[in-house]
């Protein structure tokens, strides 16, 4: 890490906070469709606290190939992992054009690749397949579990299931599905509130939490998971714009946290 | 169109998509503020799928005279139309500096003109006179219909009347008033929900739909449009950050529309 | 101020509005995270209608040192004072080290800082020795009165009490609490909405109104106390992405202050 503004002057109310590379207290960020010069700027402000950057949806096919380039460049050339999303690989997949997928991708400059199965249906040997191919072609896997559509559940067995599968395979980091708004879907409620017994239920089945990423885009819910996991707890979705407020709130320096810190005594 | 990144690799799930320079599947994007830096980021990045870009209320009146024409430029040379917003032809209209307003718009760049009425009165020798001199004067010209108030509502047959009264004289599209917001004005609730019955009574006196925009600032908006008329849909007031989103609404690159194109057997 | 886009073509709907450098009718942003290219965008298109950019919380303490200093000088070459949220400075009082602080917040180019108690009791006598250092050390001192928890809730009377401390001390401007989210803090309730009678109250004690900002991020609370105290009312923690649809508000370039222009025959 460079020298921060304020070093050396106070001391963060929350310490312990991983730094780069880290293994866990990740910040995966959702991209909705940066372009060159605000990416740069995401980066000479934040690329200490990001660890992988998510095109949304398929929206990289929609990128010129030399902005995506040069996107993808300044991303990588400031330490940081960035993949395609997950919707994106399920077409391909769709379409039995995966290992075209993973040539091309690679020829783009991508790090990493998520797989995930949030739309279609696919079988555990599918899955598989997909995760081994992408290790094998040098890729960082992450992989998700839940469904996109709030009239599909997955039951939380198959999730404990899926899980240990995909990290048994050598995935990364596996998230848990809240998608780009955070409301109706996985552990949050329709109005985005954490459904607490959800968390125990997935929690109580995984044996190490640091594999875990929650999709958290709104600050309740990253609230929530850092209150009870910690500020190291991994963290998915978030939007570009709160790179920093998410921060503050992992280190003590908003309100939220801040207020707990002052009451142990920071 | 440039070569795109994921070029030859897959195929778009909905296909169909019109190109530009393209009659129907329009999109007007509502512009809050963008600086030059940003404009040009949102044209590297999204040209191909922008044919609007609107300044929002009367914002364009609080530019410095350069930056503003800066910002035309870059939007202009990318192949997007550019206009000032409705509301703030209305208040030239009332000051009676009209002609003055098109004067000044041709030449700091502009290359469209909304004529509404969501805020004042307006008989319809104003409107046509407007829409006329914007026209002779060269601009592309859109109309809106609806009003701004939740309290004011505009009868359909009237709205009926209004629409093929501007399509005759020459506007090229007439939007569906829906505000910045997208919630409770014209066919969308409080919530921002759909009143499909709503819908249903404007089609059903417009004779060519690709005619109509709907202003749809909100998701599950788009969603419903998309999927009812199709990926060629006319839709305005998108914020700027959700231009790759909403192409991958409309090409099937997101889970809610791809998940037809599956079932449709993609 | 530069030649603007229109200048000669109309007359604002809303007369009256203070120029820079002005007493009232201040706007303060809240910053997020603005990289220099975004911050650079921002002076460009809006520096005429910003007096005070705040950092959120504890966001200054992730920059890089000469990132910072880059916006700092952006900001402060624009004409618009810049300040470290009140949260940060919470923290470095708890921790005893404010004097360092203030010195570091000099040697960075900071012009302003913000006095508060939001997270953190604070003593009068502590209260009034922020504010005189400050001061005395050249900065431009804002201070803030309200909790940030919707549980703790000060008496209107103390809230007098403290705002007539501030002024007396120097303070230029007291303003009153709503957070980033503006629901469910201060004078607003769990939707936004305004308590109008919370804000009779607070303002039957207060002689002069020009020396309260309100902390308003929402449209319909801009809106409310435009409306309410006129296009000259003091408004903060406005999204950096709202500063000209405020500016369009208060000057009747938006429908919902057009409406009462046009009624009163503009």
């Amino acid at each position: 890490m460079n020298k921060k503004a304020w070093e050396g002057v106070f001391r963060m109310p929350e310490p312990g906070r991983s730094a780069k590379p880290r293994s866990n207290g990740l910040t995966m960020l959702l991209d909705k469709g940066l372009g060159p010069r605000a990416t740069e700027d995401l980066m000479a402000t934040a690329a200490d606290y990001v660890d992988f950057l998510k095109f949304s949806f398929g929206t990289s096919a929609f990128y010129d190939e030399e902005v995506l380039r040069e996107k993808v460049e300044i991303v990588t050339g400031a330490g940081v992992d960035i993949y395609p999303g997950g919707t994106f690989l399920e077409v391909t997949v769709c379409q039995g054009c995966y290992p075209d997928y993973l040539r091309r991708a690679k020829e783009l400059g991508f790090t990493a690749i998520e797989v995930s199965d949030g739309t279609m249906e696919m079988t555990d040997e599918s899955r598989g397949d997909c995760i081994k191919r992408a290790l094998d072609a040098g890729f960082k896997v992450l992989t998700e579990v839940g469904k996109k559509s709030p009239d599909e559940k997955i039951a939380v067995a198959e999730m404990h299931r899926l899980i240990a599968y995909d990290l048994e395979l050598g995935a990364i980091q596996v998230i848990i599905e809240a998608r780009e708004a955070g409301k109706g879907v996985g552990v949050f409620d329709k109005s985005g509130a954490v459904n607490e017994s959800e968390v125990d239920q997935i929690v109580a089945g995984v044996a190490d939490l640091d594999k875990l990423m929650w999709e958290a885009p709104i600050k309740n819910q990253q609230q929530y998971l850092i209150l009870r996991f910690g500020n190291n707890v991994n963290l998915g979705n978030v939007p570009t714009t709160d790179t920093l407020a998410l921060e503050a709130l992992r280190q003590g320096l908003r309100g939220d946290t801040l207020k707990r810190a002052l009451e142990r005594g920071m």
